[in-house]
């Protein structure tokens, strides 16, 4: 199956947050690929990663990373697609990465997600990819229909708490 | 022309920052239209406007706002369709409006760009319809392509500086 | 017993910060009652919640929510009763939400407390039912003129305390 | 007139803040008294007021001030009457006064405001004296369906940009 | 022996880190006293310390408090003796504690130390007493030049480190 | 005349700022120096100052400093004397050298004041004196009597405002 | 004359701040270019401008750069040359470029200096060329000599000023 | 082996976090000495060390602090040698050590790396090292060299993980 969307991620220690984007995805039945790679470690891997992104069929691509993240804007630099960034959670709370992705300079956009949003970030991309394929847009549609249902659960617990002044 | 991009500001102070994003749809041929709504103010509105979007042929929305910014998060919360936030700046530095966009909850993702990054948005726009949409796919091609120019021409003004020193 | 309060959370995972202000209106006989309820993921219950509050008797509504929490402001946007925001602390300490909170733009006040100040919360709920209800009135005068009995205590197990330099 | 709000500041330099509180309160026929209260330069003129703020008529003490800004949680100390706080703007961005405000500890609640949110604080006040009074919740009721137009003048406005590309 | 230096926190949970403020007075033998007194709970009370602590013999306070802390200002307000802040960390990394101290208006300084920094509140105090009592400042001048002695004490501990290319 | 509180700055561009000490020593009557040094400039005669200043009469000293403010816990290494430190605002509102002054590690505290708090220094000095000299203590007295009427003429000026609802 | 220093700035906007560090090296005979480049609008420009510096005979590198400040840490990832970054203050006060630039991952380390300090920039780059060239080593042995007579300047004003209780 | 880097830290608390640097050097053939020093507790200590590390054969200076972090601002003040600066972690998530590092006022730099980034300063040593000695010149390239391999590994891990729609 074609790869839609690709997760790009610094380092494996990134991996358990963005296990959260890799499983929406895949529960959701949109193709993905995963790769490590590093805008300070392996820059010339990233850059021809950004060039080809889009002859290879990638639509969106999601890119994390801590501290002084760089990553998502680098790879924004070569490809004319859409780059998704989520901000890992580091040293100073993830104020750096978010930081670091959300401040673009002109010319250049990163959407940013919130620190350690991996899930949105799937999210994010399914909607883009939603507008270019019905398959998709029923999906993205029946999840975010679906959304109310996790707060009704939530009611059900609530209205059983014994409180004797709660109507 | 049909609107492809919906712009949404909560107030027409927002207009000094958000017509760099019009500027450059309209330079680049992307028809959008624009509009007022308030996530405080006028909530029915702005429900029936993410609601509606998709079906009027919307297929991004950017949407700015100050301080407490959960307006690009409300309409997100009532359309498949993309958001893509724009933090005003104001009395906090726009960290109070970053923080509001960016942070979102799991299952309803803003895409956020700098505070009062609008530029970045209209060319984020630009890049998702680009995925489906040929001329937009050259527009963005051909600017990201241009981006070097500003820079060469920052050289040239650097080479005629006066310093001894200087090779 | 006709609830004069109500507390809004945005999942159960707020529960055991909020628990904190259904404890304190439960030991002083105000009724109340709980709900879940979502800008993001339950729009429209939340604007009928918000629309139908003051017709079903509630006086004071109290909303938490954590990350960019939209809750309290989208809820005071459609109703005209006095909404009081807790902010839930998360991922940024906190910031993200008490900034989401605090920082209502003019025309729709939301009443802010401390991160996590869930039980000043339903204090401050108190204070305003006080104004029209001698019950509430004397609950508030009472518990006001107790406040100092902690710090009383504190004082007895200060006292001793063995430090050879100490009076 | 019975005074029903009590507006207190820390210096007439908040007074260009406050006036914004005032206005919204005389235009919309609620008494209010404004006086000018230290708690670090006259604390005990802090403590006669709050103690008999009650039995003085007064219904919502609103207290604005900058810095360390202990104001209106040492007014809160010393009455049953809810207090609303306005962080006022200074060297720090208004980040310390908002702190000092919203940080309340347990059983002394403050309900703070936007950095400089002086109009919000009235409304926030309106609210309040509306549940116990039937001309107020008028003028409330009317004031947020007024909220709109704003946005709708915006809209005009809006409409009136000249953008070749804008549908 | 009548106390020199009068310790003041806001709740016993405070202790943990002002015992270190009392082991060093105690250790070098300045006799203090130990007080729980709050700004917001019992007012009265703290007034009524400030006011009286000079003619019953105090020469310095050190007073500690967390979240919006106001003990320290409002100590201040009632006292010509010069009162000692100890922001106490709490849910925002002790920030808020830090400002609501520091950033006093004119007219009523705190000598603000670090976040926890209760044991040089201690040594301050003593340093502050030296300057009329020879027996302090013998204590003082030793203190002080003892200080190089943990140093020296880590330099004997990194002499041991094994690696090859250390000297 | 002999100076009893050293005033120490980094730089002449901290005068405007320092001024406000100078000038509220100089009305009090307390004999002050000045001089300009530099933690990172003169670290050498800073620490002959440091050194020589209690043997020279000196009695409290206020360091001022901007940036990765050194001066006045360098200052307090090398001295047995109190040592207060007015954090200059600069490049980062302050913060930088708010957090570099007030943050000392255990053994050399300074008593930190407000961001540009020169005028808290000065009187914090003049406590510091108060304890061993009856003048000064005299003056500290009236100058914290005179404090509340500041805020009576503040009074008298919002007594006069023109607003139909005010009482 | 042989370069020796690259400065790089990622736009002419940045030279205003960055004709201090040029001033400095010119003033001191230290030979540098200047060029424009920019991580995120000519990637390859500066990849190749990374990889060949070395070969050209540059020895230190000063990179400055706003917002999301990639630029220093993306020359880093492609030249074995130490790299020093100049954060440029721009919308969030500089936060965001000094974040991006100093939390650089292991592996890559970027020398950051502080918001606008491009003078100490060129500072840190001479004393690193002296480690290898005598006459720079006299340039800085001298410069650092110097520092003190600025603070002396400053100490001959300072006893110039006009006040009864000065010394 | 003469000692080409010196590591300087405050006390052996910061031992965990310098350990890293401590084993890239050793690992890496370049030889290092390590001292603990304090720039508030072995005033002199620091100054003699930073005047003589130069005659000593001392080429680059590592100082690690915490909190008011002045050790390596102090040390530069007095040493023609570049130091590098890395902030230790503690009360504040390194804020406060990093910005008391960073902030150095003109003339007197510090090359900060990350919060806790003692890796990277000896890696930075390395670089500047390498402009004079062929071996460590090797030594760096190769390092630099080699920090695509953990990424590749990475990829490898990332390549067996298990999903349904990856390609």
């Amino acid at each position: 199956m074609q790869a839609l969307v690709s997760i790009i991620m610094g380092s494996t220690s990134d991996l358990p947050v963005m296990e959260k984007a890799m499983a929406w995805l895949d529960e959701h039945n949109i193709a993905f690929e995963v790769n490590a790679l590093s805008a300070h470690r392996t820059p010339q891997a990233v850059e021809q990663f950004a060039r080809t992104a889009q002859e290879r069929g990638i639509k969106v691509i999601i890119a994390a990373a801590g501290m002084a993240a760089a990553l998502p804007g680098v790879i924004a630099a070569s490809t004319p697609l859409p780059v998704i960034g989520v901000p890992i959670k580091g040293m100073l709370d993830g104020m750096d990465s978010l930081l670091s992705m959300v401040q673009m300079p002109p010319g250049i956009p990163v959407a940013t997600v919130a620190v350690n949003g991996a899930m949105n970030a799937a999210i994010l991309a399914a909607e883009i990819l939603a507008l270019s394929d019905p398959d998709v847009a029923a999906t993205v549609a029946n999840y975010k229909a679906s959304l109310g249902e996790k707060i009704e659960r939530a009611n059900r617990e609530l209205s059983n708490l014994d409180y004797k002044n709660k109507v």
